[in-house]
């Protein structure tokens, strides 16, 4: 079988690497600058959409633009995988820009380069139902499996909404206290070492990604005004006494 | 040397064991109900009083009111030391309510029976000029290193600034996440993980302890201020996309 990859950023390029441990891999990208990882074949957007199957690994605010340039190069049983952190704005734009029957799998590998720097064995990728037959679903489900992954099956809108409730918040969290300027203490403790651990982890990644995370999860807004409310609920209450 | 400790809740209880390692130790306590710990001789006020050094340990908000019963026992040749996770406000209210010559010492010993469980080798206690001789204050320098722990000195002023910067927006965090109900998740990042954790960490001490930590340290004002003002734009900056 032979697996493409569209995009060779940071995650497409240690992503295609994985791949080539188990398939062909074949990568294109809109960016010519961009160095082609060892094991990996670059090659142009016509040879990219006869693969057997291809992962989409751009920016989530640049889906739409490189399915723009993609899907006219797409084969008819080319089937196509999102790894975007979010599923539902993902799997509708694949489903509007894509024409059948070219089959669609939701995917987020919850990690990257430096998560997976010891190995991907037991770190987990979410996979969600766009439109694609049993089969085709149940293979890469195998596939994945095969890599090493733990494979957590969910649909697009239960993970938008428990990513909001979990990565979401703590990217929040994270921004804010980044933007309260926070030192190293003497008198820091345990709890205080885990807030400065809470922004190392989440402003180490590109401001891009927060966005995007943000804007392209629709229970993100529901999320951030949860937030609100109780801060401004504890900063109210200490304010009554 | 004698030293007694006024106040038998759950830190007090714990510090008289402590200090029972090294020295004579007489407790005293305005609720009776309260268990003597081993090693310790319960006294009257009037006993208490004349130890040769009387360690506060009542919560912050019960300060005013502790002092009030003990300062008539007090005998002139007793140090007075305080425990408060604050430091400017318990200070004020020792100089205001004890009168000279009784020498008076801050601290506050960054620990308690959880994070001592494994013993006190190494934790930090804070140590406030407050009222006292230099050769008082190096003594009581001299008697917590010889206990094992690592004494930093640090003005009062300076205390409650880095205290309201790391303890104090630690709690305020870990209260406001509860406050949200966020759960375990099967797609919780890292980062999610450390978040759950500030909560544990911050929410298993008593409510009261939170509203003293944020009332009695001056610049906690500011502090939240500037947590609201930091989310504020993060959020902003977020709908102007």
């Amino acid at each position: 079988m032979t697996v493409g990859v569209y995009g060779l950023g940071r995650f497409g390029s240690f992503w295609a690497s994985q791949l080539s441990t188990r398939f062909e891999v074949v990568a294109g990208t809109r960016d010519p600058a961009r160095e082609t990882p060892p094991g990996v074949r670059r090659v142009e957007l016509a040879e990219l959409g006869r693969a057997d199957a291809v992962f989409l690994c751009v920016a989530i605010s640049a889906l739409e633009p490189a399915l723009a340039q993609l899907v006219p190069h797409l084969d008819d049983a080319t089937t196509v995988l999102d790894t975007c952190s979010v599923k539902k704005y993902p799997i509708e734009v694949m489903r509007r820009m894509i024409p059948e029957p070219i089959e669609l799998v939701g995917t987020h590998p919850m990690f990257g380069p430096d998560s997976a720097s010891g190995g991907m064995q037991g770190l987990p990728l979410i996979l969600s139902e766009a439109r694609a037959s049993s089969e085709t679903y149940r293979r890469w489900h195998r596939e994945f499996t095969a890599l090493g992954l733990r494979v957590v099956e969910m649909g697009a809108d239960q993970h938008d909404h428990e990513a909001a409730y979990t990565q979401g918040v703590t990217h929040v969290i994270g921004r804010v206290l980044k933007e309260m300027q926070l030192n190293k203490s003497l008198i820091g403790t345990l709890g205080y070492r885990k807030i400065l651990e809470v922004i190392e982890q989440t402003c180490n990644d590109p401001y891009q990604l927060f966005l995007d995370l943000q804007r392209f999860n629709p229970y993100t807004v529901e999320m951030r005004d949860r937030l609100m409310h109780s801060i401004n609920k504890v900063v109210r209450d200490l304010s009554d006494y």
